[in-house]
């Protein structure tokens, strides 16, 4: 299976699509509509015109080059659709409604259903259950969700569980100034799974690093190998660390199972995980913007002290180090800024000041150091060191992340600024310093890899325990 | 001591003003002149006008009502700056300079020095080593800080061990469409510590909630003990779970301490604790803004399962529970929503609807509930519930949290009017569900207090070992 006709089709037909405004079939040919390719509502009991193109009767009445189908119909009728979907020669379809295998010995009938035609046919299915999925850079909004038209494009690929969860990694990504690759809702994962859609955004151009929502599969063993096949760093957000009951179960179909034997299972797969939506943004704007780190030692440089000590508690709970800087470095400090406040690891200039830019590259050029956190309060007159961040991370090959906080316009520019030279941005020092942290735990996580098996599931393991523990 | 002539001094005297913009001398007085009252730069060497007001030699020579003195001076002249002030009758004073405590034995000696001075005369002191405060309501600015001048009135008083945090917080408050009642740092507390700020905001009628950030201590029992007395609910965030080093200690001359005997400290004082910059503002805004809730039982209402499941797991780990609802209140629900995707706790709607707001009344009137999470992705034909959130949490005398998500320029003015009818919002499933736990943990913490030793403190236990372990 690839996924080539789900997240890069020629054409789509939205099958159920309608011309009353609140309806799924209204809203999803809205947002499919922008789509620069052709885009065919179906429905036979329908005429006219919708977002500027003809109703057809059937997808096998398409007169065009159509890939996916957008199916806004109910859980009943999807079965039928899907058969024409495979007459009509189209491999990818997106299952909206509800009521499959999350929803009882019924469901589940159905849902075996529908994944039976697209065994037939070879039709990639995301959902049932599912918000659908956005693709910003090619305006592909395939999705029903109020604001989906404004999801801006970045390059980090949301793969969640739960419609619900990956459309507010979406917006939360819009509102922290980045975008997304792709935001991909799986739900109830008939066919098209986790690792499908690791394997896919791992061959992805425009997808640095890949993020995922879980919270209960019964593939684990086929999720964690494709975290380990993927070149693209990927992050997971497991879900279900306290008991949620039958509540979880009743949403995608799955149990959320065991969360340590998932943790495990990630890590011996090479995935750091996380424990919150922001946190699993944070961590894949540092991976996906910055040259991999080779080991989990951080160098600090802060303006103010007690940000300062903040981070560097942060950051050691995180599985970060802060090494002692050789005393070359400190020598150079303490050229730069005689007298200055602190002048080891974190290095503290006590305020924002001119030389504060020379600091940070001296401290980034250290060879105990891997990985670099800038943490300055916004001072209008001094500004943020941009011409000595500028191209830093990629001469020295380390990720430079950078805090600040200030009023939010008055430092636009100068953030906007840091975007345009690359330097990842991070909105609270414990925000910067878990960010930190998971780039120091993905380097430790693939040095363990390298000096253990090299890449071979070991029988009997912790990780082969959480694969197994809920299939 | 009061402090009342340091909060809400008559008139100002800005020791040390200079008109070269950079120095602090200049920014503080810059931001002092805001202030509604007499402001007098006071510099011996300087002539002319500063911001609107003439230049006086020292502040014995001030010919008006001055409570309050920036010492804008090198450490070394603080002494007798400080004396003048004494013959002048002023009362407070800001010392911004370092060197003191935190600096050596020459600084410690300095910190006497100064202390002394202050007994004599009566001087309350903020700092030395401190970036100062602010009292949005009364254009109180007293801070050399970029931004200053621009953070608004709110209900919640900082006070930040770190005159650097401080500004981080009242900043992130201000991005969260937030404000301050004030913001403080205490710096390295010569004789205004934690509980003589505790005290004076627990009177001041501007704050609904007190903040504490807390480094560490060598009067930790005083500040438990201004913690149990304060009426005005206290939460706490202890930086240093980690080793950091002597780096804090070289920062406002305390050390961080034991983490665990501080929270067991706090807790035994009704104190909840919390971990982050931004979660310490969530639950100030959580306990600030609502009724005291009466225990830890959260009825959750969400309208997408994803965040619904986040919060569930979240709520129970931050030490709420969700109780079952009554069957009167099931039955409720499943009237208003015949056939709804879950109708226990967490009430699961499915997605938004205009009946949302009568399940979220349905579930705050439930006697079984005292805390109400709302959460639901913002769509733009729904809108929120405002008519039935507002009022509803002052009917019902429990707290009513709502968290949503979507594009912010779609949804501000829906998120204004919930600020209008005193809802707290928050950004993130995590966050509110997090602010629910702070809630449910301040419930317990009282319960516990009220069935235990009724407020006075038993010799031998752990919070006497706390508050005595870095004495």
């Amino acid at each position: 299976m690839t996924l080539r006709q789900l997240f890069d089709p020629s054409g789509i037909a939205v099958v159920g699509a309608s011309a009353t405004e609140g309806k799924i079939g209204y809203e999803a040919m809205a947002n499919a509509a922008r789509f620069d390719g052709p885009v065919y509502p179906v429905n036979p009991s329908a005429t006219g015109e919708l977002f500027g193109s003809r109703f057809v009767s059937s997808v096998t009445e398409i007169d065009g080059d159509v890939d996916l189908a957008l199916c806004c119909v109910p859980g009943p009728a999807v079965p039928e659709v899907l058969e024409e979907c495979g007459e009509a020669g189209i491999g990818a379809a997106v299952i909206y409604a509800s009521g499959f295998a999350e929803a009882g010995e019924q469901g589940e009938a159905l849902q075996t259903a529908i994944v039976d035609v697209a065994d037939e046919y070879d039709i990639s299915l995301l959902g049932p259950n599912t918000s659908g999925f956005i693709v910003p850079a090619l305006d592909l909004r395939c999705s029903f969700a109020s604001g989906a038209e404004e999801i801006p494009a970045g390059n980090v690929a949301v793969v969640a569980q739960s419609g619900g969860v990956g459309l507010v990694l979406a917006f939360q990504a819009r509102r922290q100034g980045r975008g997304v690759s792709a935001e991909v809702g799986l739900g109830n994962r008939a066919n098209v799974g986790f690792a499908e859609a690791i394997e896919y955004f791992d061959g992805d151009e425009k997808t640095d690093a890949i993020v995922l929502h879980v919270e209960g599969t019964d593939d684990g063993r086929r999720l964690l190998e494709a975290c380990r096949e993927s070149d693209t760093p990927v992050i997971a957000y497991k879900v279900g660390q306290s008991d949620v009951g039958d509540f979880a179960e009743s949403h995608t179909g799955a149990l959320t199972g065991d969360h340590e034997l998932y943790t495990a299972g990630f890590a011996q797969y090479g995935v750091p995980t996380v424990d919150a939506t922001d946190d699993l943004l944070d961590a894949a704007a540092a991976l996906g913007d910055s040259p991999t780190p080779d080991g989990p030692n951080v160098g600090v440089v802060t303006a103010q002290a007690g940000p300062g000590i903040i981070i560097t508690d942060r950051i050691q709970r995180a599985g970060g180090r802060l090494p002692q800087l050789t005393e070359e470095t400190q020598e150079r400090v303490d050229e730069i800024l005689p007298g200055i406040t602190y002048a080891d690891n974190p290095v503290d200039t006590g305020r924002p000041m001119p030389e504060f830019g020379e600091v940070v590259t001296a401290v980034a050029e250290d060879d105990r150091v891997d990985v670099v956190l800038v943490y300055e309060l916004f001072e209008a007159a001094i500004g943020f060191p941009i011409e000595e961040l500028d191209g830093l991370a990629e001469r020295v090959g380390k990720p430079v992340l950078f805090a600040t906080e200030g009023i939010e316009e008055a430092l636009a520019d100068e953030r906007q600024a840091l975007r345009d030279v690359g330097v990842p941005f991070f909105e609270t020092p414990e925000r910067a310093a878990d960010a930190a942290g998971a780039l120091a735990r993905y380097a430790q996580l693939r040095e363990d890899d390298r000096v253990t098996d090299g890449g071979e599931l070991q029988a009997g393991t912790n990780a082969d325990e959480a694969v197994t523990a809920d299939e």
